[in-house]
């Protein structure tokens, strides 16, 4: 089936966090593609994808980069879809300089931005399916199911104190 | 015509910020709706407000809210729709504390959260017309016709300097 | 004996942290109970264990969350009983988030908020007792008695530089 | 009718933000006292106040500082009572300076900080009433009204947007 | 005679900071041009303005930008030239949104980055100099008078203390 | 011979860090005296200490302590000699809490306040001497010394890159 | 009479703020003298300064600078004597960049660092007199002096509440 | 080959992060020196060093170092020749101390700075390699290809994902 969301990070080295939001899509049925995409290091195929990104189908691109992150962001110039983007942790700020480069967008591009690292990362690939969910019955109903097994199993984690 | 997008702020002192959501949805002619929910002082109108959101025809909430702004993700527990959280500047700590509150949900529920401020609120109404707009071609249309007004404009700006 | 104190939090994970406040409970025979309760997995679960605390007969609630920790805030404002919240360490920001978004409450519904991690949870115990013992001979006898020992523990160590 | 809670802060310049917790407390008819004690230029007197507290009646203790705020940690160490920190807007660091000296006391003395500046002082005010409250049902019944007056404006505010 | 230093800002906001690079580049008699480019607003003109900047003639640019500024890192990817970063100050956190953003920057793609705010902009034009004086030995000369004359300033003012 | 340099820690665990303000007194063969004296758990011990430490022909006084790290400035309160700060590094806030709940001391008690962790106790140890000295040719002369050794180390320490 | 105090800063815009320590060291009749000398725009002044102070009968150095303050660490680098630093408050950080390049020193070469801004100036007044009166009894009585008018003061304050 | 470019640091134990420019440096064949030069405790060397910098054919310096990190401004101070500064990363703030010591410097004398830890002196080196190469049509040939080098290896990372 036609991937729906991208998913790209700046280096095989972000690929540890970005996992987690595959493995959500893939959880959710929800079909992905995923890419190394370096907003630095490959800017034009940066442009590329971001520039074809809607007329191959997809519904929104999940961005995480980490540092001076501006994947995100500038993916967000150069299309009209939705862009999710993951502060990935970095060495030395732990993340921070991630999450400032990648939320405090000026008004007119915006981007989704989620938490540091990886819970980022798995609630990147939750939101990018509620978003397709919030137009798409089937999807909403799985994670709508997800939610519900998650709420159980805190319920009965308690017996473990 | 019955409202797309939500719009909430947990107080009115925030109405000078989110007021640039509802401009940006006004503008692109997607309908919305707005009210006061407080996540501490009205607890039980917010989980109402979440809980019957999606049912109501909803398709993504706005919430805005400063300081411990525990709004976007508490709302975002209590339904499926995507929920964009604009951190409002706070009087102390300059709204670092509304985004950190806002941003670092854990793994399970995601709030897409946007820049400090004002340009989040205008960010936060565009957030929500793309994400429909991928779904819905006429208003993906006036997204990308607002996008390029404002890119002739940019353009046209250095004679000014 | 009835529980007075009420000691939640938001994960398995956080009882790590939190087992120090349950420690002091203990020692100063102070009757509490434990529970995992999420603000954003279970916020069902959330509401109905605030809102019936006060009939149950406790008399202050610990709540301990990490990262966006919504947890003392919310179940602080389903509540008439003085909630402490304790800031769990978090993994990227070291639970400076944590303690943002426990303690930036807005003005009409407080959190006392303690340290961040481990000496935190200890003193919310200790903060609980010293908050019954205010109206508990015995109790506030007990604590007197523990913080002279920890002082004589400080004088003696002196010996050991 | 004697005090049942000292308010004290560490200068003149103090009393802006302190005056909003004895508003509360006079809102809500607990009887308190205030006074200017500072723990750098009057530290024996603060040892006398905080060692004469308990045997004077006060229930808890509200110290408010700015900077290197060192009032509540070390009244806190010299009395028994609960005591409530106020971390007042410094000139420089916007009182994070004053939060971290309040809220980052070691394990074995504990105190209930709240947020910085004026809605800090507030709640302050607040939760010095809701502990007493915990045991004097005249008192919770006076701060469940206030918080029920509260919420109604809240949810009559929406039709000022 | 043909601009060696190109001067570039995402927005005509930013013009009241970068006006000093340009002042300080006129004392110093060094060929200039300015223009807004905007990261996000005006991508492809940042790529064309990047790409065809050694050709044009020009030795380094200054890019200033703030918030999430993309605009120096951006264009430092699309050229071989160095990059001079200027963190515009921000509405919310003061620049320091900015100054990660700018300096924060991947092994590979390095952006020189100054100061936050107006002292960085005219260390901007003074590092430009700097660099072209360097190989330059009539730009060099008149950094250096421009210098002495700065030590004389300072030298005859502690009269006015 | 009698101490002329007073070093007290908040607790045994800050002794790893202190240990090395006393090598530097014992190098130098300045006289000292060290105790543990915590500000929360021994203030009368400690109001004892810096009251009595004139008189007991002290000349300076260092004093260690992490998080909410009152101790130096109670010293200070207390006592009309010098004292020097150390803030030790924290388990949560790397010594930032330390630091600023040191230094940020309101203006009529000073505290010379040195760097987080190790190279602030070794720069205690040095400043204390630099102190002496400046009424002690003999201390002055040793503290040259050093000094250069150390300058010579450096210089020779090109040849190892 | 010869100074005993130097108080220098690294431009006359820092005179608003380091008036506070010579008007300190004015009260209390302690000799000084003041000057600009500036690290980065007159780096040979200070070098000669600071190397010919202990032979001038300068006792201690007060140096204020703000920003990327490297005047306090330098003239400890080239003088014996201890060298008070006062973080002045910069435009875009609050002082915040001039407190860490002031306090953070290596191993070596101490600076006695102070707050950030007029109290930390009026602060570095007093600690330089208290440094001189260890070692001079009519200065210390003079500090002592001043220091209970303060309290005294303090002690009257609370009737204006 | 006369070194075009010095390399110098504060400590030996900044080699394992400075080495990373020299290794780009090398790669590029661009000629350079190195030696451990310490502001504060080596500075009369650091002034001589800046000073003949220029004379010696020197055509950049890059300077690394943590903490209080004057090197690179005191360096910037003494020669008209631009200057590198890298923030080594610090044992317990993590390179924002030696961050903002190096970047906030004031208008006069600009340090070009980097990326906190190895990616700056990565890039430190690949700077200093643009600089002259903005003259020198050779290394500007060098360090164009070793990017196309790098974004090849980018784009064929995806295989590995």
């Amino acid at each position: 089936m036609a991937a729906k969301v991208g998913v790209i990070m700046g280096s095989t080295s972000d690929w540890e966090t970005m996992k987690l939001a595959c493995d959500v899509l893939e959880e959710l049925d929800v079909p992905y593609e995923k890419k190394v995409v370096s907003a630095h290091r490959t800017p034009d195929l940066m442009f590329e994808y971001a520039e074809s990104a809607a007329q191959r189908g997809l519904k929104v691109i999940i961005a995480g980069a980490g540092g001076a992150a501006h994947l995100p962001g500038m993916v967000a110039a150069k299309t009209i879809l939705p862009v999710i983007g993951v502060p990935v942790k970095s060495s030395n700020l732990n993340g921070l300089d991630s999450l400032l480069s990648i939320v405090q967008m000026p008004g007119g591009v915006p981007v989704a931005t989620v938490a540091i690292g990886k819970a980022g990362a798995t609630n990147a690939g939750l939101l990018a399916a509620q978003l397709i969910g919030a137009f798409d019955a089937d999807v909403q109903a799985r994670v709508q199911a997800r939610r519900e097994q998650v709420t159980q199993r805190v319920l009965e984690s308690s017996d473990s104190l």
